[in-house]
């Protein structure tokens, strides 16, 4: 088979969960290539053979309307499995059977080969932690709620619409963070000291910022031609609230190019404030 | 050196974006094994030849502490920051370098081995989406309004703290999908029709459920020794639960045993509901 390029194939995601994770590590090697694949198809919680068998058949028909083999991402923990798909007419890229051997020859030790709660958020003191924070989160958005903020690990400050919100989840989800959030307004901007709400909480402070333009975009489609969405309006609030973490010592970070988890992390390691739930 | 176990060993988590991908494969490989590492460090953004320099002297340091060197789980995309880590006293188990090779053979091209918006949230529609997703949850979580449940993509239901509020929000951040949330309490069971703010949506609705056990745990961490949280009252509510899920034909799932993760892909399986958001 020649090599045929990329937009022609198809590409499968296959894993005994919820292929969450399959999706995240073919998603970052596709993205070293220009062109993107125009079918691709998640197949969840294949976790027995004959659930396999039926992955291999997808695959093996896909391959053949094509006319060019499936690119195939797998995590599949238990070896039954994985020799099906295995077997199928793709490019079987496969975590396990990549990293497992490996492991276990350094450790001079056998994995157990079983499914597990081994993807996301399964054993039950994280999930618990989990489930606090994003009440927190939920309580503590968008300023709706300030007495809580002496329980909270951060608090993110920063214009409507500059990220502070889904942040704030990702922080509590990903990582059991308590993370409340207070938008900056207008009538908090300009004043001679930092708004009441917040003033208390300094050293628990993280300021988001974004670039005028972006914010413009992302306002535009939420209040089309509105003053919210002038170009001068947000020129004006974003130097106030830039001056203002200026001039405060905020750490702040800005989130024009950045994806909601990488202003996470980011502020984890900023800020130094410590995970609940470990890795 | 000698095999040692793992409990000895540190372990790094090293990626130049979050590391949360990092973190996800290694800790579904390390499941794999009965005792768990000690130390575990998470290095992100090492997206330069410094950064990389200063990993290796980490992972260096762990080996000379621990007599036994690090199990290094990597994501690093450009070559430069690899071999520096590569060189380090540690097992290096790295994605790009597992993958993209046979990935570029495949298609008889080669990877950028470019720094990207490879992880996560990137680009710029699939963030607006996340958002609006994501408000849509906020907007809709626990009944607190209803006026908006024609928008959803899917309404759950169950009994409070059987996991609805986290599933949403993974749905809206994993899926861009607009799930909204109605509490099914005592009032809601043993009527003769649906609750009255459900009852025009039926076929949006998935409930979920959860084994009285386990929902006795958790609420007796909220509210102890309440009538809440008492084992006859939460049997009732259980019960009646699921009897009406089967009475109205309401799909639904035992979050029991299940993360967030497998909860929201599961929902996706069965319900059909289509995620807003390509992998």
């Amino acid at each position: 088979m020649t090599t045929q390029a990329m937009a022609a194939r198809s590409v499968f995601f296959v894993s005994d969960h919820s292929g969450v994770t399959a999706e995240t590590l073919g998603h970052s090697l596709l993205s070293q290539f220009e062109r993107r694949p125009e079918h691709s198809v998640t197949l969840p919680f294949v976790a027995s053979p004959e659930k396999a068998e039926e992955a291999r058949r997808l695959i093996d028909a896909a391959a053949l309307r094509d006319g060019a083999r499936p690119i195939v991402f797998s995590t599949l923990v238990r070896e039954v499995e994985r020799a099906i798909v295995k077997q199928a007419n793709g490019l079987f890229l496969d975590f396990f059977d990549a990293f497992l051997l490996p492991l276990e020859q350094e450790l001079g030790q056998t994995g157990s080969h079983m499914l597990g709660r081994s993807h996301g958020m399964g054993d039950a003191a994280s999930y618990m932690t989990r489930i606090e924070a994003t009440n927190f989160a939920l309580a503590n958005d968008d300023g709706g709620q300030t007495r809580d903020y002496n329980r909270a690990d951060v608090i993110l400050v920063g214009l409507s619409r500059s990220g502070k919100t889904p942040t704030c989840l990702y922080l509590a989800l990903q990582y059991g963070v308590y993370a409340a959030n207070y938008p900056l307004t207008e009538e908090d901007l300009g004043g001679d000291d930092l708004p009441g709400a917040i003033r208390a909480h300094r050293a628990k402070l993280f300021g988001l910022t974004i670039a005028v333009e972006r914010l413009r975009e992302i306002r535009q489609v939420r209040k089309p031609d509105s003053r919210y969405a002038s170009r001068d309006q947000i020129r004006f609030e974003v130097e106030s609230v830039e001056g203002m973490y200026r001039q405060y010592g905020i750490p702040s970070l800005d989130t024009t190019h950045s994806s909601v988890e990488e202003i996470a992390s980011r502020l984890l390691q900023i800020t130094g404030v410590q995970r609940r739930i470990m890795p």
